[in-house]
């Protein structure tokens, strides 16, 4: 069994790789690259699997699932500069594909203590309607 | 190949476990638990997986499918109270982890002598949009 | 300048006129009617009009709206029984008009004096994705 | 008969009044107010008021309208950064509000030479899912 | 109280003018004049205003509009050519509007014998998720 | 990491298999074999798996993918009839189980020189709402 709970948050980001010159970045990113940033309404789906309890009915408790998802995300990213506010990105550039390891990383660090019996399988980020990015449990 | 095809219901439920005291149901379920219950729009989406038949072009016939899934699924829960319509919540908590599984039996049942050659790879309920739940082939 | 919030809820609710027959009932509400009820995930988008005030750029405080909207129609219809819980469908059938009618009410019934300057324009409901209802002040 | 076509634009913003103290800016737009801002995929959708032409069976060109308003808006915010990339918010704060206002205002300078016969009735920002602001043509 | 009704129909067309040669109907329809034609599934919501009954709850019967929608419009329309199946079309050419204006027709022909004391306010054709038409009773 | 990039294109087509009567085409299609075809608004979803390069902060060049999509699938089949105007289709029923194999075919024949080191995971076809295919690479 998996579930699926979703989350949203809205940030600001830039494209710049520190290690590339103004033109390289500028052709590697485009309009990514603008030097005051832009900014996006994400969409995280967090997808648990585990066994579904006897007793409850469930395979975790939803209201523990989003308090965790709250604290370790959406109170660092929301309404957030992805390159100023959040460590994350200190020297990272925050590509969507970046910010989709970091979500994971930030759950999976302390999760089988949290929600032992199951797996966080799966966290899938949407950028914009037309693009979204998983990263999947190795 | 897989195709999806997607089916609504509107149901309502209340969650309260038989075996719990109603402080431990409470807390377990919080406002799901609420003595009268309440209710959502569910969204059923049914994935079959098969080969494509060189004649016809498809993986099943899409009409045979619908009637299928609507005598099977929709006829029953549909515009039901899932505690005290549908016999398959007499003693079972009707969470949509619950009801998933109990979808995918009802489907599961007779579907080789329905749809020879294809599998039901997989179904999926939504039970608000933040909120799904998937059961997979095994 | 109009402004529309989104929020929603979860209710379940059975459709009987207390005043017709039982063959009556099942008759105009078809399966509306079935005896214990079913539910659904309504939306409830709300609709202020007036003026952009010059030194905050906004019609209104949307966290002052909202904190209004679910004290006053969130708190008391999610996760409820309609029929049961809700004194407004005492004696009145909570079609999704009805419905529509008391959150009018709820919503108008203090407003000038909360939101002055501000005019509650419109509030509409979906019971499904294939259904709404629109109460415009009047 | 009105036609409507939708556009998107993703930027960032941050909002801030110069005329009021960093404390009352705090209390005013809460994580609105954050220093490095943040960011929304805005959806604009244009709607023009027309006869339809007998001819064409079309109220207006909709090749002629898309280039209109990529020129006068997606090409000006998209992938900006409201405060410190477009003149519009030099002294006035970017809430939507006034982001609808400035819109209408860059729609509406012109459009009479340009599409003859036609109203630009309504235009509607939508800035997240359960947020949006229309401005009518008075 | 206003209230909506969703329907869908997936059909083809030609944007092609009898009156105009072939350049200026390519100049003028573009890729929408492609000579074998192309299609869409088109979403329909029809909106209807009147009094709520005291009795029953409703401005009106749903399942009545549905079998008078369907029959008139989902019947014509659904897996069609407009330009070839539809005598709406014989003469017109099948722009949205002018689609949108048979549909409002073939709908107000009838409509205050089958649902005396409410009116027929708007329908609205959606072509795409990016473009949608409006027909208001006048 | 999996990218999803989503773009979309409005055909028609008719479904009538070459080697069966007329009687079995009606039965086996329905009105999908209406003799004059109808259309869809198709959404194609384009799934790619790889490495997310450490320079870059991304898996693959997303305006390079956009380009490659448009110029080997939508300009090939938006506003087109899929039996008169795609050679695909001459003697292959335009099924969207064949529509689906189609797009990955020509989607996958060139991918590795286009883009080293990713794969094209999957396609995934929305012919409506309620109905859709997904091909996996193999």
């Amino acid at each position: 069994m998996k579930l699926a709970r979703r989350y949203r948050f809205s940030a600001s980001h830039r494209l710049h790789a520190g290690g590339l010159g103004d033109d390289e970045n500028r052709e590697l990113y485009g309009k990514c690259n603008n030097p005051y940033g832009h900014g996006h309404n994400y969409v995280l789906d967090v997808v648990v699997a585990g066994p579904v309890d006897a007793a409850s009915g469930r395979v975790t408790n939803p209201g523990r699932l989003d308090q965790y998802v709250r604290e370790r995300i959406v109170a660092v990213y929301d309404h957030r500069d992805l390159n100023r506010d959040v460590p994350d990105f200190t020297t990272l550039v925050p590509t969507t594909e970046n910010l989709a390891f970091a979500v994971q990383k930030r759950l999976a660090n302390g999760w089988d203590a949290e929600f032992p019996g199951t797996a966080l399988e799966m966290i899938r980020i949407e950028e914009t309607p037309r693009n979204s990015f998983e990263v999947w449990r190795t």
